[in-house]
Protein backbone atom coordinates (compact mmCIF):
# COMPACT_ATOMS: atom_id res chain seq x y z
CA UNK A 1 0.00 0.00 0.00
CA UNK A 2 1.59 2.83 -1.58
CA UNK A 3 0.16 6.79 -0.05
CA UNK A 4 0.96 10.25 -0.85
CA UNK A 5 0.21 12.86 0.76
CA UNK A 6 1.03 16.18 -1.57
CA UNK A 7 -0.78 19.35 -2.94
CA UNK A 8 -1.22 20.44 -6.82
CA UNK A 9 1.06 22.96 -6.37
CA UNK A 10 4.01 22.10 -4.72
CA UNK A 11 7.45 22.06 -6.24
CA UNK A 12 8.32 19.22 -4.02
CA UNK A 13 5.22 17.03 -4.53
CA UNK A 14 5.56 17.26 -8.27
CA UNK A 15 9.31 15.77 -7.87
CA UNK A 16 8.04 12.81 -5.95
CA UNK A 17 4.94 12.36 -8.57
CA UNK A 18 7.88 12.63 -11.38
CA UNK A 19 9.87 10.30 -10.41
CA UNK A 20 7.00 7.69 -9.18
CA UNK A 21 5.57 8.12 -13.04
CA UNK A 22 9.26 7.30 -14.07
CA UNK A 23 9.49 4.31 -12.37
CA UNK A 24 6.33 3.24 -13.41
CA UNK A 25 5.22 3.13 -9.47
CA UNK A 26 1.45 3.15 -9.10
CA UNK A 27 0.37 5.24 -6.10
CA UNK A 28 -2.46 3.26 -4.46
CA UNK A 29 -3.99 6.44 -3.16
CA UNK A 30 -3.41 10.42 -3.11
CA UNK A 31 -4.69 12.55 -0.09
CA UNK A 32 -4.64 15.98 -0.84
CA UNK A 33 -3.67 18.35 1.46
CA UNK A 34 -4.42 21.75 0.24
CA UNK A 35 -1.52 24.20 1.89
CA UNK A 36 -2.89 27.23 0.79
CA UNK A 37 -5.85 26.47 2.90
CA UNK A 38 -3.31 25.82 5.67
CA UNK A 39 -4.43 22.29 5.86
CA UNK A 40 -0.63 21.34 6.95
CA UNK A 41 -0.85 22.24 9.99
CA UNK A 42 -3.75 19.92 10.94
CA UNK A 43 -2.59 17.53 14.02
CA UNK A 44 -3.61 15.00 11.71
CA UNK A 45 -0.92 15.20 9.00
CA UNK A 46 1.73 16.53 11.33
CA UNK A 47 1.53 13.33 13.05
CA UNK A 48 2.64 12.29 9.75
CA UNK A 49 5.34 15.12 8.79
CA UNK A 50 6.38 16.88 12.26
CA UNK A 51 7.51 20.22 9.86
CA UNK A 52 4.15 20.36 8.37
CA UNK A 53 5.14 19.96 4.81
CA UNK A 54 3.81 18.28 1.47
CA UNK A 55 4.83 15.70 0.40
CA UNK A 56 5.15 12.74 2.54
CA UNK A 57 4.73 9.40 1.48
CA UNK A 58 3.51 5.87 3.46
CA UNK A 59 4.69 2.70 2.10
CA UNK A 60 2.82 -0.32 4.09
CA UNK A 61 2.87 2.12 6.61
CA UNK A 62 6.01 3.70 6.95
CA UNK A 63 6.44 7.12 7.08
CA UNK A 64 9.19 8.54 4.44
CA UNK A 65 9.44 12.35 4.54
CA UNK A 66 11.27 14.97 2.62
CA UNK A 67 10.96 14.90 -1.25
CA UNK A 68 14.58 14.03 -2.28
CA UNK A 69 14.66 11.02 0.26
CA UNK A 70 11.35 9.96 -1.05
CA UNK A 71 12.79 9.37 -4.58
CA UNK A 72 15.84 7.39 -3.57
CA UNK A 73 13.89 5.46 -1.32
CA UNK A 74 11.27 4.70 -4.50
CA UNK A 75 14.18 4.80 -6.68
CA UNK A 76 15.52 1.75 -4.50
CA UNK A 77 12.30 -0.24 -3.77
CA UNK A 78 10.46 -0.59 -6.60
CA UNK A 79 11.52 -1.76 -10.61
CA UNK A 80 11.65 0.17 -13.39
CA UNK A 81 14.23 2.31 -14.95
CA UNK A 82 17.36 2.95 -12.30
CA UNK A 83 16.66 6.79 -11.98
CA UNK A 84 20.31 7.09 -9.65
CA UNK A 85 24.08 6.57 -11.87
CA UNK A 86 25.90 3.32 -11.34
CA UNK A 87 29.26 5.59 -11.55
CA UNK A 88 30.29 7.00 -8.11
CA UNK A 89 31.14 10.20 -9.68
CA UNK A 90 28.28 10.46 -11.66
CA UNK A 91 26.09 9.74 -8.53
CA UNK A 92 28.09 12.84 -6.78
CA UNK A 93 27.50 14.97 -9.23
CA UNK A 94 23.52 14.14 -8.98
CA UNK A 95 23.70 14.13 -5.37
CA UNK A 96 25.46 17.40 -5.21
CA UNK A 97 22.34 18.87 -7.36
CA UNK A 98 19.84 17.58 -5.59
CA UNK A 99 21.32 19.22 -2.86
CA UNK A 100 21.57 22.60 -4.52
CA UNK A 101 17.85 22.22 -4.60
CA UNK A 102 17.08 21.53 -1.32
CA UNK A 103 19.56 23.44 0.91
CA UNK A 104 19.50 27.22 -1.44
CA UNK A 105 16.95 26.52 -4.57
CA UNK A 106 13.52 25.53 -2.40
CA UNK A 107 13.91 28.23 -0.02
CA UNK A 108 14.46 30.80 -2.98
CA UNK A 109 11.73 29.17 -5.01
CA UNK A 110 9.40 29.60 -2.07
CA UNK A 111 10.11 33.59 -1.55
CA UNK A 112 10.47 33.81 -5.56
CA UNK A 113 6.37 32.72 -5.71
CA UNK A 114 4.68 34.29 -2.53
CA UNK A 115 6.00 37.57 -4.20
CA UNK A 116 5.21 36.43 -7.59
CA UNK A 117 2.03 35.33 -6.82
CA UNK A 118 0.89 33.86 -3.52
CA UNK A 119 1.02 37.08 -2.26
CA UNK A 120 -1.69 38.34 -4.82
CA UNK A 121 -3.51 35.51 -4.21
CA UNK A 122 -3.67 35.94 -0.59
CA UNK A 123 -4.38 39.80 -0.58
CA UNK A 124 -8.14 39.16 -2.13
CA UNK A 125 -8.27 38.10 1.36
CA UNK A 126 -10.50 40.21 3.91
CA UNK A 127 -7.49 41.96 6.75
CA UNK A 128 -9.19 39.66 9.34
CA UNK A 129 -8.79 36.35 7.27
CA UNK A 130 -5.27 37.45 6.15
CA UNK A 131 -4.35 38.19 9.52
CA UNK A 132 -5.89 34.96 10.70
CA UNK A 133 -4.09 32.89 7.78
CA UNK A 134 -0.51 34.48 9.36
CA UNK A 135 -1.32 33.50 13.12
CA UNK A 136 -2.34 30.26 11.62
CA UNK A 137 1.09 30.07 10.46
CA UNK A 138 3.80 28.50 12.66
CA UNK A 139 6.09 30.38 14.40
CA UNK A 140 9.19 28.90 13.55
CA UNK A 141 9.90 26.36 11.30
CA UNK A 142 12.82 24.22 11.88
CA UNK A 143 14.66 26.26 9.73
CA UNK A 144 14.08 30.03 11.38
CA UNK A 145 11.17 32.33 11.45
CA UNK A 146 8.25 31.54 9.78
CA UNK A 147 4.98 33.59 10.58
CA UNK A 148 7.23 36.59 10.44
CA UNK A 149 8.99 36.01 6.95
CA UNK A 150 5.02 34.85 5.40
CA UNK A 151 4.10 38.21 6.54
CA UNK A 152 6.78 40.35 5.34
CA UNK A 153 6.59 38.52 1.88
CA UNK A 154 3.03 39.38 1.64
CA UNK A 155 2.76 42.50 2.97
CA UNK A 156 6.60 43.74 1.22
CA UNK A 157 6.40 41.75 -2.21
CA UNK A 158 9.53 42.56 -3.77
CA UNK A 159 10.83 44.70 -1.28
CA UNK A 160 10.96 41.88 1.40
CA UNK A 161 14.82 41.56 2.62
CA UNK A 162 16.64 39.24 0.63
CA UNK A 163 14.12 38.73 -1.71
CA UNK A 164 16.14 40.27 -5.25
CA UNK A 165 19.06 38.05 -3.72
CA UNK A 166 16.79 34.79 -3.93
CA UNK A 167 16.03 35.96 -7.83
CA UNK A 168 19.63 35.96 -8.46
CA UNK A 169 20.51 32.70 -7.01
CA UNK A 170 17.77 30.98 -8.77
CA UNK A 171 19.45 32.98 -12.07
CA UNK A 172 23.11 31.80 -11.11
CA UNK A 173 21.62 28.03 -10.66
CA UNK A 174 20.01 27.86 -14.12
CA UNK A 175 23.58 29.60 -15.22
CA UNK A 176 25.48 26.35 -13.79
CA UNK A 177 22.58 23.90 -15.43
CA UNK A 178 23.90 25.23 -18.72
CA UNK A 179 27.88 24.63 -18.07
CA UNK A 180 26.70 21.32 -16.96
CA UNK A 181 24.41 20.69 -19.87
CA UNK A 182 27.45 21.48 -22.00
CA UNK A 183 29.30 18.57 -20.65
CA UNK A 184 26.39 15.80 -21.04
CA UNK A 185 23.08 15.32 -21.55
CA UNK A 186 21.58 15.64 -18.82
CA UNK A 187 22.67 17.02 -15.52
CA UNK A 188 24.42 14.52 -14.03
CA UNK A 189 26.06 12.48 -16.38
CA UNK A 190 24.92 11.13 -20.01
CA UNK A 191 21.66 9.55 -18.78
CA UNK A 192 18.41 10.65 -17.12
CA UNK A 193 18.64 10.88 -13.41
CA UNK A 194 16.83 12.43 -10.11
CA UNK A 195 19.18 15.23 -10.86
CA UNK A 196 17.01 15.96 -13.95
CA UNK A 197 13.97 15.13 -11.83
CA UNK A 198 14.95 17.32 -9.11
CA UNK A 199 15.66 20.70 -10.94
CA UNK A 200 12.69 20.21 -13.51
CA UNK A 201 9.85 20.95 -10.82
CA UNK A 202 11.76 24.86 -10.29
CA UNK A 203 12.23 25.55 -14.17
CA UNK A 204 8.38 24.17 -14.63
CA UNK A 205 7.99 26.69 -12.13
CA UNK A 206 9.78 29.63 -13.35
CA UNK A 207 7.93 28.73 -16.59
CA UNK A 208 4.30 28.28 -15.15
CA UNK A 209 5.31 32.11 -13.82
CA UNK A 210 5.70 33.16 -17.41
CA UNK A 211 9.36 33.69 -16.60
CA UNK A 212 10.74 31.28 -19.16
CA UNK A 213 12.17 34.38 -20.46
CA UNK A 214 15.36 33.65 -17.99
CA UNK A 215 16.89 31.20 -20.72
CA UNK A 216 14.33 30.92 -24.18
CA UNK A 217 15.52 33.57 -26.61
CA UNK A 218 19.02 32.37 -26.76
CA UNK A 219 19.70 32.99 -23.63
CA UNK A 220 20.20 29.89 -22.02
CA UNK A 221 19.77 27.44 -25.10
CA UNK A 222 20.45 23.84 -23.57
CA UNK A 223 18.50 24.54 -20.77
CA UNK A 224 15.56 25.56 -23.03
CA UNK A 225 16.33 22.26 -24.78
CA UNK A 226 16.60 20.48 -21.73
CA UNK A 227 13.55 21.23 -20.85
CA UNK A 228 12.08 20.70 -23.76
CA UNK A 229 13.28 17.46 -23.55
CA UNK A 230 11.86 16.90 -19.66
CA UNK A 231 8.29 18.45 -21.07
CA UNK A 232 7.98 16.04 -23.68
CA UNK A 233 8.27 12.78 -21.55
CA UNK A 234 4.89 11.12 -20.56
CA UNK A 235 5.17 11.54 -17.19
CA UNK A 236 5.89 14.88 -17.10
CA UNK A 237 2.03 16.08 -17.70
CA UNK A 238 0.30 14.18 -14.73
CA UNK A 239 3.10 14.53 -12.69
CA UNK A 240 3.26 18.25 -13.63
CA UNK A 241 0.27 20.01 -14.78
CA UNK A 242 -2.78 17.87 -14.69
CA UNK A 243 -2.63 17.96 -10.56
CA UNK A 244 -2.89 21.96 -10.31
CA UNK A 245 -5.52 23.23 -9.55
CA UNK A 246 -6.99 25.47 -12.75
CA UNK A 247 -7.86 28.85 -11.34
CA UNK A 248 -3.92 28.43 -9.69
CA UNK A 249 -2.23 27.60 -13.03
CA UNK A 250 -4.01 30.55 -14.22
CA UNK A 251 -3.23 32.82 -10.88
CA UNK A 252 0.64 31.53 -11.44
CA UNK A 253 0.71 32.41 -15.52
CA UNK A 254 -0.89 36.26 -14.61
CA UNK A 255 0.41 37.37 -11.74
CA UNK A 256 3.56 35.49 -12.68
CA UNK A 257 3.28 37.94 -16.10
CA UNK A 258 2.78 41.08 -14.00
CA UNK A 259 5.49 40.19 -12.22
CA UNK A 260 8.14 39.73 -14.72
CA UNK A 261 9.42 43.59 -15.88
CA UNK A 262 10.66 43.49 -12.03
CA UNK A 263 12.17 40.55 -12.31
CA UNK A 264 13.62 41.15 -15.61
CA UNK A 265 15.35 44.69 -13.33
CA UNK A 266 16.70 42.39 -10.34
CA UNK A 267 18.44 39.80 -12.92
CA UNK A 268 19.12 42.11 -15.62
CA UNK A 269 17.42 40.58 -18.34
CA UNK A 270 15.68 41.58 -21.29
CA UNK A 271 12.32 40.19 -23.84
CA UNK A 272 8.91 39.83 -22.91
CA UNK A 273 6.88 37.90 -20.45
CA UNK A 274 6.33 34.41 -21.63
CA UNK A 275 2.47 33.74 -21.37
CA UNK A 276 0.88 32.11 -23.85
CA UNK B 1 46.07 9.68 -5.97
CA UNK B 2 43.77 11.00 -2.87
CA UNK B 3 44.30 14.36 -1.33
CA UNK B 4 42.22 16.26 1.62
CA UNK B 5 41.56 20.08 2.06
CA UNK B 6 40.54 20.21 5.82
CA UNK B 7 41.02 21.56 9.14
CA UNK B 8 42.03 20.67 12.38
CA UNK B 9 38.87 21.88 14.21
CA UNK B 10 36.31 22.01 11.15
CA UNK B 11 33.30 19.08 12.03
CA UNK B 12 32.80 18.06 8.33
CA UNK B 13 36.74 17.51 7.91
CA UNK B 14 36.17 15.38 11.16
CA UNK B 15 33.34 13.85 9.61
CA UNK B 16 35.75 13.14 6.25
CA UNK B 17 38.19 11.87 8.30
CA UNK B 18 36.25 9.42 10.82
CA UNK B 19 34.56 7.63 7.76
CA UNK B 20 38.04 7.92 5.94
CA UNK B 21 39.06 5.84 9.06
CA UNK B 22 36.49 3.60 9.15
CA UNK B 23 37.05 1.99 6.07
CA UNK B 24 40.70 1.58 6.31
CA UNK B 25 41.28 4.24 3.72
CA UNK B 26 44.62 6.04 3.54
CA UNK B 27 44.48 9.56 2.57
CA UNK B 28 47.74 10.39 0.45
CA UNK B 29 48.25 13.86 1.22
CA UNK B 30 46.69 16.29 3.72
CA UNK B 31 46.55 19.77 2.85
CA UNK B 32 45.30 22.23 5.80
CA UNK B 33 43.64 25.17 5.40
CA UNK B 34 44.09 27.49 8.54
CA UNK B 35 39.94 28.80 8.08
CA UNK B 36 40.68 30.78 11.18
CA UNK B 37 43.25 32.60 9.22
CA UNK B 38 40.96 32.64 6.17
CA UNK B 39 43.11 30.44 3.89
CA UNK B 40 39.68 29.00 2.51
CA UNK B 41 39.23 32.70 0.96
CA UNK B 42 42.54 32.33 -0.94
CA UNK B 43 42.02 31.95 -5.41
CA UNK B 44 43.52 28.81 -4.93
CA UNK B 45 41.49 27.24 -2.68
CA UNK B 46 38.38 28.82 -4.30
CA UNK B 47 39.01 27.05 -7.62
CA UNK B 48 38.62 23.42 -5.88
CA UNK B 49 36.04 24.98 -3.68
CA UNK B 50 33.96 27.68 -4.58
CA UNK B 51 31.98 28.32 -1.59
CA UNK B 52 34.92 28.57 0.84
CA UNK B 53 34.02 25.78 3.07
CA UNK B 54 36.70 22.81 4.36
CA UNK B 55 36.63 20.05 2.96
CA UNK B 56 37.71 19.19 -0.19
CA UNK B 57 38.69 15.83 -1.38
CA UNK B 58 40.60 15.25 -4.49
CA UNK B 59 40.14 11.81 -5.98
CA UNK B 60 43.03 11.39 -9.08
CA UNK B 61 42.30 14.33 -9.75
CA UNK B 62 38.43 15.05 -9.73
CA UNK B 63 37.26 17.61 -6.80
CA UNK B 64 34.46 16.31 -4.21
CA UNK B 65 32.80 18.64 -2.07
CA UNK B 66 30.30 18.57 0.66
CA UNK B 67 31.22 16.16 3.76
CA UNK B 68 28.25 14.30 3.46
CA UNK B 69 28.73 13.32 -0.48
CA UNK B 70 32.35 12.66 0.15
CA UNK B 71 31.36 10.25 2.71
CA UNK B 72 29.43 8.36 0.48
CA UNK B 73 31.65 8.84 -2.20
CA UNK B 74 34.41 7.04 -0.25
CA UNK B 75 31.96 4.27 1.18
CA UNK B 76 31.01 3.53 -2.60
CA UNK B 77 34.41 3.30 -4.49
CA UNK B 78 36.38 1.99 -1.28
CA UNK B 79 36.59 -1.04 -0.28
CA UNK B 80 36.49 -1.64 3.53
CA UNK B 81 33.19 -1.97 6.03
CA UNK B 82 29.91 -0.90 4.56
CA UNK B 83 28.90 2.27 5.76
CA UNK B 84 25.06 2.53 4.79
CA UNK B 85 22.27 0.15 5.48
CA UNK B 86 21.28 -1.83 2.90
CA UNK B 87 17.68 -1.85 3.98
CA UNK B 88 15.92 0.62 1.88
CA UNK B 89 14.16 1.90 5.08
CA UNK B 90 17.43 1.70 7.53
CA UNK B 91 18.94 3.78 4.62
CA UNK B 92 16.26 6.09 4.22
CA UNK B 93 17.04 7.26 8.24
CA UNK B 94 20.48 7.38 7.61
CA UNK B 95 19.81 9.59 5.15
CA UNK B 96 17.66 11.61 7.13
CA UNK B 97 19.99 11.96 10.00
CA UNK B 98 22.55 13.54 7.29
CA UNK B 99 20.21 15.83 6.40
CA UNK B 100 19.35 16.99 9.50
CA UNK B 101 23.04 17.56 10.03
CA UNK B 102 23.76 19.36 7.11
CA UNK B 103 20.38 21.79 6.95
CA UNK B 104 19.43 22.28 10.88
CA UNK B 105 22.49 21.05 12.98
CA UNK B 106 25.29 22.64 11.11
CA UNK B 107 24.51 26.15 11.08
CA UNK B 108 23.43 25.85 14.41
CA UNK B 109 27.13 24.38 15.55
CA UNK B 110 28.70 27.23 13.48
CA UNK B 111 26.63 30.15 15.78
CA UNK B 112 27.07 27.73 18.82
CA UNK B 113 31.39 27.23 18.63
CA UNK B 114 31.82 31.14 17.50
CA UNK B 115 29.62 32.58 20.39
CA UNK B 116 31.01 30.15 23.02
CA UNK B 117 34.47 29.69 22.10
CA UNK B 118 35.74 31.30 18.74
CA UNK B 119 34.55 34.67 19.38
CA UNK B 120 36.82 35.20 22.31
CA UNK B 121 39.81 34.28 20.15
CA UNK B 122 39.27 36.58 17.95
CA UNK B 123 38.70 39.78 20.66
CA UNK B 124 42.54 39.09 21.29
CA UNK B 125 42.90 40.70 17.86
CA UNK B 126 43.60 44.26 17.86
CA UNK B 127 40.85 46.47 16.50
CA UNK B 128 42.37 47.29 13.50
CA UNK B 129 42.71 43.09 12.81
CA UNK B 130 39.65 42.08 13.94
CA UNK B 131 38.51 44.98 11.34
CA UNK B 132 40.25 43.28 8.56
CA UNK B 133 39.53 39.77 9.81
CA UNK B 134 35.70 40.55 9.35
CA UNK B 135 36.67 42.65 5.82
CA UNK B 136 38.40 39.45 4.54
CA UNK B 137 35.15 37.43 4.94
CA UNK B 138 32.96 37.58 1.73
CA UNK B 139 30.12 39.61 2.09
CA UNK B 140 27.91 36.74 1.46
CA UNK B 141 27.32 33.24 1.17
CA UNK B 142 25.44 31.19 -0.86
CA UNK B 143 23.52 30.63 2.21
CA UNK B 144 22.84 34.40 2.74
CA UNK B 145 24.82 37.10 4.88
CA UNK B 146 28.24 36.01 5.99
CA UNK B 147 30.08 38.86 6.84
CA UNK B 148 27.72 40.95 8.63
CA UNK B 149 26.33 37.52 10.89
CA UNK B 150 30.18 36.98 11.78
CA UNK B 151 30.08 40.56 13.30
CA UNK B 152 27.32 39.91 15.04
CA UNK B 153 28.09 37.16 16.43
CA UNK B 154 31.99 38.18 17.49
CA UNK B 155 30.34 41.34 19.00
CA UNK B 156 26.96 40.37 20.39
CA UNK B 157 27.93 36.83 21.14
CA UNK B 158 24.81 35.20 22.97
CA UNK B 159 23.24 38.26 22.66
CA UNK B 160 23.85 37.76 18.53
CA UNK B 161 19.73 37.34 17.19
CA UNK B 162 18.71 33.69 16.67
CA UNK B 163 21.67 32.23 18.94
CA UNK B 164 19.46 30.93 21.67
CA UNK B 165 17.15 29.19 19.06
CA UNK B 166 20.28 27.26 17.74
CA UNK B 167 20.98 26.05 21.34
CA UNK B 168 17.48 25.31 21.91
CA UNK B 169 17.37 22.87 18.12
CA UNK B 170 20.84 21.53 19.29
CA UNK B 171 18.87 20.48 22.42
CA UNK B 172 15.89 19.06 20.40
CA UNK B 173 18.40 17.21 18.34
CA UNK B 174 20.30 15.53 21.24
CA UNK B 175 16.81 14.34 22.12
CA UNK B 176 16.05 12.72 18.72
CA UNK B 177 18.85 11.14 19.26
CA UNK B 178 17.99 9.61 22.32
CA UNK B 179 14.82 8.70 21.01
CA UNK B 180 16.25 6.94 17.95
CA UNK B 181 18.75 5.17 20.46
CA UNK B 182 15.86 3.41 22.53
CA UNK B 183 14.82 1.45 19.02
CA UNK B 184 18.38 0.46 17.57
CA UNK B 185 21.63 0.66 18.64
CA UNK B 186 23.30 2.99 16.01
CA UNK B 187 21.59 5.73 14.69
CA UNK B 188 20.11 4.55 11.28
CA UNK B 189 19.20 0.63 12.96
CA UNK B 190 21.22 -2.13 14.40
CA UNK B 191 24.55 -0.86 12.36
CA UNK B 192 26.85 1.66 12.74
CA UNK B 193 26.52 3.77 9.57
CA UNK B 194 27.39 7.24 8.38
CA UNK B 195 24.52 8.78 10.39
CA UNK B 196 26.59 7.99 13.18
CA UNK B 197 29.06 9.42 11.25
CA UNK B 198 27.53 12.48 10.48
CA UNK B 199 26.42 12.73 13.78
CA UNK B 200 29.82 12.41 16.03
CA UNK B 201 31.45 15.62 15.19
CA UNK B 202 28.31 17.66 16.22
CA UNK B 203 28.37 15.66 20.03
CA UNK B 204 32.41 15.82 20.15
CA UNK B 205 32.18 19.28 19.69
CA UNK B 206 29.90 19.95 22.36
CA UNK B 207 32.38 17.85 24.20
CA UNK B 208 35.31 19.36 23.63
CA UNK B 209 33.23 22.73 24.68
CA UNK B 210 33.20 21.04 28.11
CA UNK B 211 29.08 20.86 27.60
CA UNK B 212 28.45 17.19 27.79
CA UNK B 213 26.28 18.11 30.91
CA UNK B 214 23.24 18.52 27.59
CA UNK B 215 23.61 14.54 27.91
CA UNK B 216 25.62 13.23 30.94
CA UNK B 217 24.59 12.58 34.19
CA UNK B 218 21.25 10.58 33.09
CA UNK B 219 20.03 13.24 31.12
CA UNK B 220 20.42 11.51 28.06
CA UNK B 221 21.64 7.86 29.42
CA UNK B 222 21.59 6.13 25.48
CA UNK B 223 23.25 9.30 23.80
CA UNK B 224 25.91 9.29 26.65
CA UNK B 225 25.92 5.42 26.39
CA UNK B 226 26.48 5.81 22.36
CA UNK B 227 29.08 8.25 22.75
CA UNK B 228 31.27 6.08 24.32
CA UNK B 229 30.54 3.45 22.12
CA UNK B 230 32.08 6.17 19.46
CA UNK B 231 34.92 7.48 21.03
CA UNK B 232 36.02 3.81 22.23
CA UNK B 233 36.63 3.32 18.08
CA UNK B 234 40.26 3.23 17.07
CA UNK B 235 39.16 5.81 14.67
CA UNK B 236 38.16 8.26 16.68
CA UNK B 237 40.87 9.52 18.34
CA UNK B 238 43.15 10.20 15.03
CA UNK B 239 40.51 12.16 13.00
CA UNK B 240 38.97 13.95 16.10
CA UNK B 241 41.43 15.09 18.66
CA UNK B 242 44.89 14.72 17.16
CA UNK B 243 44.28 17.12 14.34
CA UNK B 244 42.96 19.97 16.76
CA UNK B 245 45.71 22.13 17.45
CA UNK B 246 46.89 22.06 21.49
CA UNK B 247 46.01 25.79 22.08
CA UNK B 248 42.59 25.08 20.13
CA UNK B 249 41.98 22.85 22.29
CA UNK B 250 42.64 24.51 25.30
CA UNK B 251 40.54 27.40 24.04
CA UNK B 252 37.61 25.22 23.39
CA UNK B 253 37.33 23.83 26.90
CA UNK B 254 38.20 27.07 28.51
CA UNK B 255 35.90 29.45 27.09
CA UNK B 256 33.06 26.50 26.84
CA UNK B 257 33.60 26.21 30.45
CA UNK B 258 33.10 29.80 30.59
CA UNK B 259 29.96 30.06 28.77
CA UNK B 260 28.60 26.81 29.96
CA UNK B 261 26.04 28.84 32.89
CA UNK B 262 24.50 30.86 29.98
CA UNK B 263 24.08 27.65 27.76
CA UNK B 264 22.53 26.08 30.49
CA UNK B 265 19.97 28.82 31.21
CA UNK B 266 19.33 28.55 27.65
CA UNK B 267 17.90 25.15 27.33
CA UNK B 268 17.21 24.40 30.74
CA UNK B 269 19.52 22.11 31.91
CA UNK B 270 21.07 22.31 35.25
CA UNK B 271 24.59 20.34 36.38
CA UNK B 272 28.22 21.59 36.37
CA UNK B 273 30.49 22.46 33.12
CA UNK B 274 32.01 19.02 32.45
CA UNK B 275 35.80 20.35 32.18
CA UNK B 276 38.17 17.52 32.65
Amino acid sequence: MLELYHHGSSVCAAKVRFAANEKGIEIDRYHYVDILKGEQFTRKFRSINPNSVVPSLVHDGKVINESTLICEYLDEVFPGPPLQPTDPYARYRMRLWTKVVDELLHPACADLTYVSCHRHIMLRLSPAELEASFENTPEHSVKGAWRQRKRELVTLGFDAPGVAGKFRLYADQLAAMEAALSRHDWLAGDAFSLADISLAPYVNRLDMLSMSGLWSGGRLPRVAEWFERIKARPSFKPAFLDWCPPELTEDLARFGAASWPTVQAIVGVGGDATRD
